[in-house]
């Protein structure tokens, strides 16, 4: 066996995932030793009270006040920011890639907000910042994407990318109403007392958001990202999609289509065979497809401070092992790519409409459909208290098409109300 | 960007693989440049034939039938293996390792019998020998357990690793008999004309030894790891498994108990929420379960040709990304476990038993698994021609209590011929 050489580490925070860290490291030196050659040791921790009671106690002398003994140490090697929030989180962690040191983060809104700016900053230095605990917990999808995919042109990311939503739906598809759900989860405390972030979908665009800007090497920022939420989401449409074989699922889905971006979140119709659909509960995946790979499936834990604790040490563990190589440093090679049209990503759609139950009403939308290029796939008629309740299944068409296609038949005469749409996620041989 | 430095690599072999390498090297070669600052340069390629058609041709000059050219030339940086066979492959990727050249491999076998000495060669030498491609493909599994997963203590890695198994047991599922769903797969090329390696479980077998060794970081040869193939499942198996909302995959599994290793290929029921019971076709794919993670699944193609060369390049680049930081390179410190006693191994277990069909013998059953502390949770009869067939689920039980359960039962005057036994996969949330 070589020499074990020591690498001092610090923590930016030392709560409950910079606890579960310190604890990690000590409890499985033999293994990173293992693996790495090296003993991490955590040797300071900024915190704002020194005495505040941890669930992991740090080693005498650890915790500190002062940042500038972080930064200005030679000695520490490496430094995980699991402080969280987005000021003084961000100025410290530009200063700390400025002195030249690499950074660990677990912070989806840093990253999210200011994310060019401390990649361009790292970069100047020379130094790595990895951040594999900011999206989808323990999961290491952005190692997988970074360093295993590296030549398999990824072109589309599928993911169900917020716990909390997918427990909703699951509920709901077990029963459940929304509300119902959503207090089910929040006493769980997967869902915040205000659940807006997650519920609105504002969450998983952040997260894919930084996953589009990983798998396709080139920036995306929250802007790009139009998202919707699940609360328009009734048991109605839970029994419809069931009806039809699919579950409705949160999904963010970020597309390559002739070298132009597209990343959106939206709840939508999963095909009961394909991989996503058997995700249930607060758990996360994502499907990355590429031309190397045809298509690779991650699943498991989302949040949870063991499974963010155990991404950030895998980060240190990779910085470790990687360093003076040039891995991955070269965030100012990422390429400019345009963005998509909103409107011009395809994809086969279900709609729900209600109108009228007389003849001659479907012959109408039919012709509405085919007017602007959309092909009709399946079809259920529902008898409903005020007429008739149309599922509809479309081929794969152009959002645009769709979308001018139902502002034609919510102003026909008998339509009710306003059609409701979802993306499908079907599965390789759906047909659709 | 930094300055872009050259690798010069070279291959053992040209076929497919080899091929497919040099393909994606040159066609991505702006994707591993961002990922590494490095280009990897095909510059020499080892072959019987240089005359011979090629997938994608070699550039000029490149192939080559003087293994020394390429051992001997301290230009060349890596290797990657893509020839094949055990013999001379295992003594060429020796004597480059002892050239203090890193070395990749799609090798399983290579590995299942010479892994000891090639692993003890590349840490003399202190060079890596990489191999995500000699397990399930395009899916970056090793990489994930050595790099991403090495606090998380994993316990219990549970794989469908053998596509052609996983593609015959689908089609059975949907109707075709054994004989028919292998002779589809020979068709579609999923299957050898001799497919006795892929039923019989061996080919699995090698495929788990190599994941228990990575995941417990203790060596795990071929010779340590029991299977049973899907030879003997019957349709009957198939619908009683449908009717008890479970599917019959081939399962391996690799469990560390207390400080012991059991790892072991067999056909197993998979509850229907189960991630793995999702798993269709020629797939693979692995759930890894570990303190700190709860279970992340990894899903994707097994076998294939761009498939493999993907995971090959993969490889070359982790390689090129960590040189010089001892990342992994600490073979001698694998601990040495113990081999958990077979009929140690805890699950619930599904067994079908044929008995006569009066009052009594569900009684003379009962007492029996009783009598070996074995607890049934689920029990269906159905009138068969000879009298009655039971299907009966046990809650979690050592498979040796229920071996002995089941030859006692075996003895009893009332049952007919052999019971048969499948380990059960339970969800989280079954019960058993």
């Amino acid at each position: 066996m070589n020499d074990v050489t020591d690498v001092p580490v610090a923590l930016l925070g030392y709560g409950t995932v910079g606890s579960a860290v310190t604890r990690l490291l000590l409890e499985n030196e033999d293994d990173i030793v293992r693996a790495t050659g090296h003993r991490l040791r955590v040797v300071r921790a900024l915190v704002r009270d020194p005495g505040a009671e941890r669930g992991f106690p740090a080693p005498d002398g650890v915790l500190t006040t002062d940042f500038g003994s972080i930064r200005d140490d030679p000695e520490i090697e490496l430094v995980a920011e699991v402080m969280g929030g987005v000021e003084p989180t961000g100025g410290h962690v530009l200063e700390l890639l400025a002195a030249g040191k690499p950074v660990v983060t677990a912070n989806k809104q840093l990253l999210a907000q200011r994310g060019a700016e401390l990649f361009a900053a790292a970069s100047r230095a020379g130094v790595q910042l990895r951040f594999e605990a900011s999206v989808c917990g323990a999961i290491p999808v952005i190692k997988v994407l970074r360093e295993a995919l590296v030549v398999s042109n990824v072109h589309r990311v599928l993911g169900i990318v917020n716990g909390t939503t997918n427990y909703i739906l699951t509920r709901m598809e077990a029963g459940d109403t929304y509300d119902e759900a959503l207090a089910e989860a929040q006493r769980l405390g997967f869902a915040e007392a205000d659940p807006t972030e997650d519920v609105s979908g504002a969450d998983a665009a952040a997260k894919m958001a930084i996953l589009a800007t990983i798998a396709f090497g080139s920036r995306v920022t929250l802007d790009d990202v139009p998202y919707e939420g699940i609360t328009g989401i009734e048991p109605g449409h839970i029994r419809a999609a069931h009806e039809m074989g699919t579950v409705v699922r949160l999904i963010g889905r970020a597309t390559l289509v002739g070298g132009a971006v597209d990343v959106r979140v939206q709840p939508a119709l999963v095909d009961r065979h394909h991989p996503l659909a058997s995700v249930e509960g607060a758990f996360n995946a994502v499907m990355l497809q590429g031309d190397a790979i045809r298509e690779i499936v991650l699943e498991g834990p989302g949040a949870g401070g063991i499974e963010t604790a155990s991404a950030v040490v895998a980060d240190m563990v990779s910085i470790v092992g990687t360093t003076g190589t040039g891995f991955l440093q070269d965030d100012p090679t990422w390429r400019e790519l345009a963005r998509l049209e909103p409107g011009e990503l395809r994809t086969p759609y279900y709609l729900n409409i209600e109108v009228d139950d007389r003849a001659g009403v479907l012959a109408h939308l039919a012709e509405r459909f085919a007017a602007h290029g959309v092909s009709v796939a399946r079809l259920v008629q529902h008898q409903s208290e005020r007429g008739a309740d149309l599922h509809v299944v479309t081929h794969e068409a152009p959002a645009g098409a769709v979308d001018a296609a139902l502002l034609d038949i919510a102003a026909l005469p008998e339509t009710h109300g306003t059609p409701m749409r979802l993306a499908v996620i079907a599965s390789s041989d759906s047909g659709l």
